[in-house]
């Protein structure tokens, strides 16, 4: 198989969408924008080692490589229309694209996203995807527009892919100094541990409460490098400080008991949850977004002035000690 | 130099654009597009001793990145306007990354183009741009209009990044085999030596010629893999044959006594040179356009019906011989 069949046989699309003019084939995708919407355009490289293990399933990697762009999506309230796709590959190994393939177009069918570039070339993988969705017109969500006395909200469980994380590397013998602690996590029960792996393998992009927050939130963004990193991004655009609830922030009870648990909730990352806040006044109407999403919408905490350089105090409790943390997330050069 | 430094530090863009409302900085750049034209997306991925030597200098890297990209806009006859930059790099060093953003954003500012989104990761260095032009509405160039009793043209000269790559490849004691020819080639004029490099390393996207060929030709392409190749694509996706004369394709005269020049103008790839198809009657019109675009544009050849499984036939003359060549460009998983 060749480049150029490689194209035909896996990038091709038979939609057919008034908007989307001339699809693969040519130099560029030709698509005619409507006027009544702001489009939304983000671009990620995941690496092989870094962003996936190299020995990924290729329906996992497909899945994943999708979903976390569909969730910035999701953190702008958008809906997502059109996708591109570079691969670097070491080789056009038909068996694994299939099952690649497979995956890719039956996520992009259940989101409705079009396929309408793409490009490949021999190397270690590497994946590199735009996305462009759209928002009715100035309506987007956005980092920047924390209000004093917002309430924080985050969206679904936090921690579970880090816990995932550590099982995945211990079964690759990557966790080093962690093994004690592992060997307590390996004990829990059989659901709890599939949950968490789920959770690292199969993220779910927010799309529906993305957009459902649309003209309610002040502020969103989706976390994938950790809750305090993350809620940073918001309060460093929005020139605010804030204080969170350690007790507050949603989990599953059987990870309470460990003593990295903190660190789990507060600076694993990889769980693409929605976090937002909103005025006090909408907590009536996010509970219902929460019924009508099935999904857990969890107050965590509120918005401050700017005051000084501690940006977020994380307390226990409402009344409890302060939580420090030396490490707040991840940071692709560390 | 963290991720977040550097996103602030050389991503940024203090360009103001009421078509651009929201730029880095968040989980996505909003854009409202306009309803007058046709937008143009399309992605490249560049990888280090596959598109690029891994030692080669900061500044004509990002050239060639930006060149190739704007290259695939001016082959629609779009106006490049937008584009997204992932890059993946082994390390942040200051200096590397001053040289290579500062002829990023000089390119940017010559043909106008905004940097609106970017992500960064450590490892190997692999470059992948998504850029976004546009076309008044249905007007783009395409591969699929060619029609039989068209011209077929070809702008500059070609050829000559393919004997720049050779001695490129001598430099670091790649070339191989090909040494023979390799010491005839380097003892041509020094400013033949540096045209050909030059070529090379700092192509020039047409993009006033792919805008001015609106409404002129029928089809077109960039010639990057290799005049037949890329040729072949217009014929392939038109349902047309072609035929080609040696003696017309345009290069330098220094070049034609070498017994690989016919592999070198026909299969050479890198050369970014816009090939075309128009009918007979736009001859002096696209004379015309060669003059105020200053740049040659040269007839040669004829796109024929559909009717059998050769394509392109190659002659060394209008009245002479039949050149057969066994390898027609550059596939990227040969």
């Amino acid at each position: 198989m060749n480049e150029f069949d490689f194209i035909r046989h896996y990038l091709s699309s038979n939609n057919t969408d008034c908007e989307l003019l001339h699809g693969i084939g040519d130099d560029a995708a030709i698509v005619r924008f409507s006027a009544d919407f702001d489009y939304h355009i983000s671009t990620d490289m995941l690496i092989a080692g870094r962003h996936f293990f190299s020995d990924i399933a290729p329906d996992d990697l497909a899945y994943k490589i999708l979903a976390v762009n569909i969730s910035d999506m999701a953190a702008m309230g958008a809906k997502p229309k059109y996708i591109l796709l570079s691969a670097a590959m070491p080789k056009l190994d038909k068996k694994w694209l299939d099952l690649f393939f497979a995956s890719l177009h039956k996520v992009l069918n259940d989101y409705q996203i079009k396929l309408i570039g793409g490009d490949t070339v021999k190397g270690d993988f590497v994946f590199n995807v735009t996305i462009i969705g759209q928002t009715p017109k100035g309506l987007a969500l956005k980092r920047n527009g924390a209000r004093v006395g917002d309430d924080i909200w985050v969206s679904g469980y936090l921690g579970l892919a880090a816990v995932a994380l550590l099982l995945e590397q211990e079964k690759r013998n990557l966790s080093g100094s962690l093994k004690n602690n592992i060997q307590d996590i390996i004990r829990l029960p059989e659901n709890i541990l599939s949950q968490c792996t789920n959770k690292l393998l199969r993220p779910v992009p927010q799309i529906q409460l993305g957009q459902a927050l649309l003209n309610i939130a002040n502020s969103a963004l989706d976390c994938s490098d950790g809750l305090l990193q993350d809620l940073g991004h918001i309060l460093e655009k929005s020139q605010k400080n804030a204080v969170i609830y350690l007790d507050k922030i949603p989990s599953i009870p059987e990870l309470k008991s460990f003593s990295d648990y903190p660190q789990w909730i507060l600076s694993g990352g990889d769980d693409y949850e929605l976090i937002f806040t909103a005025d006090k006044q909408q907590t009536q109407q996010i509970q219902k977004i929460s019924q009508e999403c099935c999904i857990p919408l969890t107050k965590i905490g509120t918005i401050l002035d700017r005051e000084n350089s501690v940006l977020c105090r994380v307390l226990d409790t409402e009344n409890g000690q302060e939580i420090k943390l030396d490490k707040l997330g991840f940071d692709h050069f560390s």
